[in-house]
C-alpha cells in the first residue's frame, strides 16, 4: 500500500464537523487548479447569503501528478467532512494557452469534481460568464469587481483572496440559481453596472 | 445527500475480493477515456506475467459531467477493492483534436487517476510511446500490432479488445520497468520488429 492516501487524511479531520444549521443550503464554490484550487462554503437562507469560510489547496510542483491530485482529491474530501456542504459549484474554467496546461488543467478539475461526488455532493457547473453575470450583473467584468461584489454581497471585512474570491463567486452564482441578480439580497443597496450603489 | 455515492457502491463490491498470490506484483492498467475506460490486470512474478482481468468502464453520453466522472471513480475503485493491485499504470494519452476534447480527456484521466490514489494504489504513467516501445519494441507501432503483442505476451487465447489491449499493454509497459523487450518473458520466442517469430 502506498503512503499517499488521502481517505484516511479525510476521515481524521472529519472529527472537526461544523455543519450548517436545520433549513440553511450550504454550498461548496470550487475554483479548480493543479497548482492552486480555491474554495469558499457559504450558507444560503431564502434569499440571505452568509460567508462561513474560504482558503485555497496547494499542491507542491515538485511531486508527481498522482501526488499533486491526491492532494486535491484529500482537501475536498476534507473540506465536504468538515463543512458537509449539499451542493457544490465549479467553475468551467476555459484556458488555451496550450493543450498541457488544458490537459492539466482538466485533470485538476476531474479529480476535485470527483472527490465531491464521492463525498455524496451534488455538483453543478457554470462558466465565467454565467458566475460574473449572477455576481457583478456583467458577463465581462474583470477579477477586481468580482472581488468588491463577493466581499460587497457576503459582507465580508475585506476583500477575499483572489483565488478565494472566484471560488465564492460561483457559490454566490449557485445560490442564485440563475434567476439574475435581483433575486439577491443586496440588503437594500441597488447595484449598476457590478457596482453597489 | 446526493444517491450517487460511488465510496458505498466501491464497498459492496468488496465482497468479492480476488488478490494477488503472495510474492506476485499485481498491475493495474488503465486507459482512461470519458466515455469508456479501458483496464487490464496482470500479475508479476519475476519475469513471469500472467492475465487476470480485463474490460471497460462505460459512462452514459446522456448523463452530466460530474456524473460520468462519478462512473468512472467509483468503476476503478471496485477494481481496486476486488483485484487489489498495488501498482497502476496509466497511459499518457495526447489527443490533440481540440481544447475541448483535451479538457474531457483530462477530466478523465484526473477522476481515475486519484480513485486510484484514493485507495492506495501506486499510479506510475506512460506515453503511447513508451508502452508501444515496451511491448512491441517499436514506438510508432499501430493498434493491431499492440494488441497481437499483448495476445502473445500473456498468453491469451484470442486478441484482446481494443480499449483492453492498450490498458494491459499500459500494464506490461509498467512490469517491464523500462529494461527494454528482452526483460520481458516471451517464453523462448524471438521478436522482431514487433513480431514474435
Amino acid at each position: 500500500m502506498s503512503a499517499n492516501q488521502p481517505n484516511e487524511r479525510a476521515s481524521a479531520a472529519a472529527a472537526e464537523v461544523l455543519p450548517a444549521a436545520p433549513g440553511v443550503v450550504r454550498i461548496l464554490g470550487v475554483d479548480p487548479g493543479l497548482r492552486i484550487t480555491g474554495f469558499g462554503v457559504i450558507d444560503q437562507c431564502g434569499q440571505q447569503l452568509a460567508y462561513v469560510a474560504s482558503g485555497c489547496i496547494r499542491s507542491k510542483d515538485k511531486e508527481s501528478l498522482p501526488q499533486r491530485l491526491g492532494t486535491l482529491y484529500a482537501g475536498l474530501r476534507e473540506l465536504a467532512a468538515k463543512y458537509q456542504p449539499q451542493q457544490a459549484a465549479v467553475e468551467i474554467v476555459f484556458v488555451n494557452v496550450n493543450s498541457q496546461s488544458t490537459l492539466l488543467l482538466g485533470q485538476a478539475r476531474g479529480a476535485g469534481i470527483v472527490a465531491l461526488v464521492a463525498a455524496g455532493v451534488d455538483v453543478a457547473e457554470y462558466t465565467a460568464l454565467q458566475v460574473k453575470q449572477a455576481v457583478v450583473g456583467n458577463g465581462h467584468a474583470d477579477k477586481v469587481q468580482v472581488q468588491h461584489m463577493v466581499r460587497r454581497l457576503l459582507d465580508l471585512p475585506g476583500d477575499p483572496s483572489p483565488d478565494a474570491a472566484d471560488a465564492l463567486a460561483c457559490a454566490i452564482a449557485h445560490a442564485h440559481g440563475g434567476q439574475g441578480l435581483g433575486a439577491l439580497s443586496t440588503k437594500g443597496r441597488r447595484v449598476r453596472n457590478g457596482r453597489l450603489l
